[in-house]
């Protein structure tokens, strides 16, 4: 038997395409002392990914030229050594684009519980990395409060969705949303409840946030950097701040763009910006999914998961997020009869 | 008897000149209810007085056509119908570019100590706004700790030369200036101690940064914005903290320049950067007092000033803050009379 892979062979310039990786049967991996064995069922599709297949410095190394593209994925345990996991658990972790993974001690994953009466893909997506970036990024490192004026780029996306979402459950005073596309910003108001949302590419981005935020953005959640971080700069309120969690629309540049040029509204607004990893998180995880998980689960949250079949596809699904081919989290499912009871 | 004033008669584009200001004569000011009358002696000139002649949101409202130019400077009370001062008590604050300012409720002032051992021209450079940026920029904003790693453009500045002093004696791994042209670095070194300095105008800054910190730039004092803050950026550790009082390189730009392209390090560092207003610390200025005067008596900083003499040589005076012609802190003597004991 073996074991099905999708690895690196040249590193991309610009968006993924065919000359960037190839499917390979490997060897079936043999679980070694504290290892288990890992079928894996569905692949977690983040921007991130991109980032890695850069040989550029990062929060990760980048993925070596013939390794298996790194992601998150979720499977069950097939074969343990390890106390722990048992075989039959549903767990969370980097599986890789792959369908066998290993678990280890510098590989763990998370067992996910059965009876949350939630599906596999909808913990994927909200308790996944997403939905983890989005309850930190949001109540951590913006400091969010009741009655702040909320922006948030990305919206219709897993992350930027949920960060509104969580906002206007939290009491926020207004949520704008950013988002490409009239069809996407129709989702962010109707689908997701922001109060508005505006379509990056039209013209005048800035004037259209001034408008929207007549007294100013008082936390900015960003995802792509780039004119559109520009443009929110523009507009912060006093001591505003600004949440970066991602730079999407760098992630496939091959040229230096214009760069940030309203960094000094940081000085007259009394501004913050800060980055930040999800995982540095991690041990907070347990409290972000009993809050997340019952916010679904009372309809404060709703989500959408945009699911493509069959592990070869995966590279497709990763260019999804740059092109705005997706709607709601991409997750590429490899084995469907693997699921959350 | 007039009242010598310099206005403001045409928002400047770059450089100020010939026509953007106007030597006056005014009638003198009468001092009403709760109002002081001041003799200007010494006026601080600061890279923020250019930012107030642009007509563009600030911190504080632009100057208008026909007013005087606003700065800071110190003064001697002459008259006084409000208690907070007594005449002849020597006092700092916005007096602007004339002989003869009037304090009032709306525009207090600071009655400086006699008897503190130091000269008024150095009560204007490192306790006056300049000193206390650095103070409060390193110490609260910065979130300084002893073993960082500090790097601080304009360093041989009135700001910058005082926050690498305080790195310094506060027990900072290492100190790295970057300043304009070998003089300027030398200055930095040998005068006020820096471990090292980057000349700017060289190529490379960012592998030179790279060279000087090779574990990263734990805090990065930012007083200049652009080229120098993007790699200032490219060479940051893990959780850096960048601190940003002013965007000199900016603040006579006449077009876009190519803005900022590495705030996306802030994520993959988790990174934080923070602008501030040193008069949002107004409540602590007397601690910062203290402690900046007794490092100056103590020798723990040295520091230098430029004397211009007259007021028609301000607008000059300003320019050298742009141009780097400039030594230390830059002051225009009104009236040499005007001394603390």
């Amino acid at each position: 038997m073996a074991n099905r892979q999708i690895t690196l062979i040249r590193r991309p310039i610009g968006m993924i395409d065919g000359t960037t990786t190839s499917i390979v049967d490997a060897p079936m991996p043999i679980c070694g002392p504290d290892e288990s064995l890992i079928k894996v069922g569905t692949l977690s599709i983040d921007p991130t990914i991109r980032t890695w297949m850069n040989d550029a410095p990062g929060y990760l190394p980048p993925i070596g030229i013939g390794d298996v593209i790194r992601s998150g994925g979720a499977g069950v345990v097939i074969e343990s050594n390890s106390e722990r996991y048992q075989v039959g658990d549903v767990v969370l972790g980097v599986t890789g684009w792959q369908e066998w993974a290993l678990a280890s001690e510098s590989n763990r994953f998370t067992v996910l519980p059965n009876g949350l009466g939630l599906e596999l893909a909808t913990v994927m997506n909200v308790l996944g990395t997403t939905g983890l970036t989005a309850y930190f990024g949001l109540l951590d490192v913006g400091e969010f409060k009741a009655g702040d004026v909320v922006l948030v780029s990305g919206a219709a996306g897993a992350t930027g969705s949920v960060v509104g979402q969580i906002a206007r459950a939290r009491g926020a005073a207004k949520v704008v949303g950013i988002a490409g596309g009239a069809e996407k910003c129709d989702e962010v108001v109707e689908y997701y409840g922001f109060d508005e949302c505006l379509d990056y590419r039209e013209a005048g981005l800035t004037h259209r946030i001034r408008e929207a935020c007549p007294t100013g953005v008082d936390l900015y959640f960003d995802n792509v950097g780039g004119s559109v971080l520009d443009a929110a700069l523009a507009n912060i309120a006093m001591y505003a701040r600004i949440v970066m969690c991602g730079a999407i629309s760098q992630y496939n540049a091959t040229e230096r763009g214009p760069g940030v040029a309203n960094t000094s509204m940081l000085i007259s607004r009394r501004g913050r910006m800060r980055g930040f990893i999800v995982f540095d998180f991690a041990s907070r995880y347990a409290e972000a999914h009993a809050e997340l998980a019952a916010m679904v689960l009372d309809g404060r949250i709703v989500h959408r998961e945009h699911l493509v079949d069959g592990l070869e596809h995966a590279p497709d699904a990763l260019n999804l997020l740059f092109t705005g081919g997706n709607h709601g989290k991409t997750l590429v499912v490899v084995d469907a009869s693997i699921r959350l009871d």
